[in-house]
């Protein structure tokens, strides 16, 4: 099942590290306890459970006690956004146009409750459009959720200012910070946001394993009812080989942040350099993006059929959010940018992680270069 | 944080098997895909991900398209409850006495629905009693639930008995299935149930896998809403590491169920020849149990204290249902039972595996005379 691929698709998902596994191997090796066993098997899951959790904690600047663990990103999304608003009046909601399906449609989905979702719309460079958020905030939405950075675009949004607003309006504010997490710091307080999203798989951790982090003072109604684990706040025996495997890739991204950001920002700039010369338009180039994520279209090739070729070239690369793309609809986010449909339909993904080398890319543009001219060969024949 | 202590608590928790560690190592080490992405990482996540779907179904007797992974037994359960009765009108919700709070509490929760929530009585022997039942079904309910199995006595339920009735008025049924799988023969058409719950972790699996099965025909709205995973019932990027693991540690359990059932209730007769002798309760004793499970009272001693005290002794037990233990209220489902709280309070769970030896038997009836007659004595000396 080894694929002997280049992987430049990190934002879908990314390798194990070894260190990671070092670390989880103890509790998928030996007889473990239930956490909430009492006996000393369950004592010892316990307490490698709240080493995780004060682990993550640090890295986001938060108590222990505000972390709560859930079997991934998507649920944190579901839970935020169902959990914030079962508890309070039916009202407004306010989500930006550029939310993951795990925020968006956890949202669409609470308008039969009588919410009236609406959206926070971006500029052309795919960031929030602050006069336009400041207008919207107006109505005093009971709960908004705003990305903390794009997984298409990688464009980092002005989330501590949406905070001031959502606090000024008495606005909750949640932020899905699943692709910014280890990638940029992260640090809850600086925000100002009332709950968090984070994921493990996204930073060398297993899959399956995420958190919300809430501030405390925010009154929030489980999405899975049960034993009661984590406060009662979400129940399910507690995964304790993938929480700790997901506390040591947190502590390993925020180790090494700065210059795995500054190599990574490095292979981008030769991507790009490379797409530029092919007359590739990059998405979102003037924002503030995440270092490891380059968004482009070369016009007149679908951005489907690149993906197919780049794969039997050998790079594995997205054709906009893996995580919705049985879609073959042009991605929401150039939509909201502005982005004709033919040109978002072009949209190729490449996400890098301090794994990928210069050699990598220099590959990668020749094989592009080739694929871009086969197929302009193969339209100019039919047309 | 290996503990050199018995473990003899595995309806709460069991160790991951080799074979099971084994099978999941490839998706630990490798650079692995998004199952959702298009290229060769991801189409070989997708692969294993599909062969571990059908593994599972024939464990059960399904199709494969009947499988849905969830992170877990509690996931699923809350899945079934919630998301079957999301697309029925507010009606009669059945659910019998002695559920895990799984279970209980999501139906619980779906009061201010306007559901009502009626329960399925016991006998004395933890067992549903049929002619309450076959009443409460006239009633017509929407949705019902029963275990196949309880956690804390082991007691089987007559599930298939319970689905006719459940049918023959227009009800939806579901079982959870999580104590039983592995231990018995679970087949789904068998049963004739409408859905199904299964736990990796109960079975020698990873911990945050599980699944729902359910009947195609059955209309059940997602909990967890996004990238559409699951054929868009339960969005999240799937666990493949893990429900690889699911699927080979399912497999395993089919190979040997009736040998290990066999080895498992030898020590359990050896078990409760001991207990009998220190005078204690059974509970359950006249029903057909899983073969791994004794649930049993020493009159006038504290589970509780009996549990810490055996722990010291170098046994792990459990002193009701571990996913719920952080309550000191006696049991549930003695109480259901009609067991006076006193004796409740007394009640310690023993469940064994074929891990397990007639050498730790022997130790461990040894270990309990002990601390019974040490208990005894400080409660003579008190009084």
């Amino acid at each position: 099942m080894t694929a002997h691929s280049v992987f430049f698709d990190h934002n879908s998902t990314t390798a194990l590290k070894p260190q990671v596994l070092e670390a989880m191997l103890p509790w998928l090796t030996a007889p473990t306890g239930n956490p909430t066993s009492r006996h000393v098997f369950g004592r010892n899951a316990r307490e490698a459970l709240e080493l995780a959790r004060k682990q993550i904690a640090e890295c986001v600047g938060v108590q222990a006690s505000q972390v709560i663990f859930t079997a991934g990103g998507t649920e944190a999304n579901n839970f935020a956004i169902k959990g914030i608003a079962s508890n309070l009046s039916p009202g407004q909601l306010l989500v930006s146009a550029i939310e993951h399906p795990c925020v968006a449609r956890p949202a669409q989905s609470l308008a039969w409750q009588g919410w009236q979702v609406n959206q926070m719309k971006v500029n052309s460079d795919g960031v929030i459009d602050l006069a336009q958020a400041e207008q919207a905030f107006q109505t005093r939405p009971g709960l908004a959720s705003v990305m903390l950075a794009n997984n298409e675009t990688g464009a980092i949004q002005p989330v501590s200012t949406l905070a001031a607003l959502a606090r000024a309006h008495g606005t909750l504010l949640h932020s899905d910070a699943v692709q910014a997490f280890g990638k940029i710091e992260v640090d809850m307080q600086a925000l100002g946001v009332h709950a968090m999203t984070l994921s493990s798989h996204k930073i060398g951790g297993p899959i399956g394993v995420g958190a919300l982090i809430i501030d405390k003072r925010v009154d929030i109604a489980p999405l899975l009812h049960g034993g009661g684990q984590e406060r009662g706040l979400r129940s399910g025996t507690e995964n304790v080989a993938g929480i700790v495997g997901f506390a040591r890739a947190a502590q390993l991204a925020m180790q090494s942040l700065s210059s795995r950001s500054t190599l990574v920002q490095g292979l981008r700039q030769q991507l790009e350099a490379g797409l530029h010369k092919l007359g590739a338009t990059i998405f979102a180039a003037k924002a503030v993006r995440l270092s490891n994520t380059s968004f482009f279209a070369i016009p007149n090739i679908e951005g489907e059929t690149l993906v197919t070729a780049l794969d039997k070239a050998g790079f594995a690369v997205a054709s906009g959010s893996a995580c919705a793309s049985d879609s073959t609809e042009p991605s929401q986010v150039l939509l909201a940018m502005g982005v004709a449909p033919d040109l978002a339909r072009g949209a190729v993904r490449v996400s890098l992680s301090d794994s990928n080398t210069s050699d990598e890319i220099t590959q990668f543009v020749a094989a592009l270069q080739q694929q871009v001219q086969r197929l302009k060969g193969l339209s100019a024949v039919a047309a």
